[in-house]
């Protein structure tokens, strides 16, 4: 068990561009700032860093809103083109209204990797361009091993990555970062049949391990400050062939579908 | 804005009984540990220490389960006079069911302090005695206020303390900690109006705080592990008066209710 994990937002990330080279940008800022990677260490990257470099940045001169999209905006006081792109990215929209003291409404939807959240995590903000919305990469999993192995080649370290976004929740106020994509970090641990420190089972607990990572990195990382990496490191853990899905609630579990 | 955070358990923590003075205990612990406490640490405390300091323990012998707990008792599986406890801890019941896979059903509950929860945050396992439920103390905040001055006088340091207790969340597996009670910081940082990295308002960001700070202890505090304190060091922070209700969304904001 970790007694002590410092998270470290990693310095000089520069503005990412489409097609950057993500494992390079970020190794060598590592490396600049003598941090580098050791084994253990779990880099914590916001979804938006991998979007603009996987060219998931829809100009919204180039999308045709649909009748639904058209509907919703008319709804909820939304430019239909982007009601369009949220609609796109999901398989169903859960909730969605505009209350009287509301100028723009609010959709909740499932994306298409399954997680729940508003407006199905297509960005209207703080990604430098103007009338365009961006969306999650198209394979947040794929894009985190990727980052991991070429990372984990050039400093000889076994290491973990985690996409976060950012999200709301039912019930509580404000926003926290979650886990979107994994590689080689348990989205859960299992503690079902251990035994607590009174030697009683341990009945129902599943600390949301990659959630937790997530919503720790938001503690040094602010939007205002372009420092979408994290290092994490310290942290006991043992690595596992996880996927972002690991973290869904099954359908038939879930009381707030 | 913070570049490095560090979280360390607390160790030696002896197990807590009712009476038990918390910041005296908890003060030489930190002492012993050569940590002490310093401007601008921060303290997430287990809701379960308080709970146990503040007689907070019910056992079910002393309980006469109502009608209606003894009907959600015969709909859930559940011993009705836990089920009276939950009832007793809440204000109102949103969601209750058991799944033909489940042995026991789940009441989801809005708790009296706001906070909904699975059986209104009424814990029956993990401290220490059967037969018996532990309830939330009566006043978070005041029990978190009362320890950060105590432990702010002896160490001479302005710090903030945080009680936590460990949630599930619709749609997402696992539980993660969440704010509970909070002395002096802020249970979320108004971002509204602030410019992004390239100039833009940031218009809906309002980072969760108090549950990233909450989230982040259970990466150092393991059930099985006895240790319900983390000290967080190194965090940028502003003190605030602060309740955890400034946690709760307005329940004309709740789609989910």
């Amino acid at each position: 068990m970790s007694l002590s994990v410092t998270l470290t937002a990693v310095p000089g990330v520069p503005d990412i561009q489409n097609g950057d080279d993500l494992a390079a940008v970020l190794g060598d800022c590592l490396e600049q700032a003598g941090l580098g990677l050791q084994d253990g260490d779990i880099l914590c990257i916001a979804q938006k860093v991998f979007s603009k470099a996987e060219d998931c940045i829809i100009p919204l001169a180039s999308v045709t809103p649909s009748a639904e999209a058209i509907k919703y905006g008319e709804e909820l006081n939304k430019d239909p083109r982007k009601v369009e792109i949220v609609l796109r990215e999901s398989t169903r929209v859960v909730r969605a209204f505009r209350r009287p003291d509301q100028n723009t409404g609010t959709m909740i939807c499932e994306h298409r990797l399954g997680f729940i959240s508003a407006n199905a995590a297509v960005d209207e903000s703080n990604f430098g361009e103007e009338d365009a919305a961006m969306v999650l990469p198209r394979d947040p999993d794929a894009s985190c091993e990727r980052l991991r192995a070429a990372l984990a080649a050039r400093f000889g370290a076994q290491i973990g990555v985690v996409m976060t976004d950012t999200f709301g929740r039912p019930w509580r106020l404000g926003q926290i970062n979650v886990a979107i994509g994994l590689s080689k970090v348990p989205a859960t641990i299992q503690e079902q049949g251990n035994l607590d420190a009174w030697g009683r089972p341990l009945q129902v607990t599943e600390p949301a391990l990659a959630d937790e990572i997530s919503a720790a990195s938001g503690l040094v990382v602010r939007k205002n400050g372009k420092t979408p990496a994290v290092l994490l490191r310290g942290l006991d853990w043992q690595p596992a062939d996880s996927r972002g899905a690991d973290i869904l609630r099954k359908k038939q579990e879930d009381m707030f579908r």
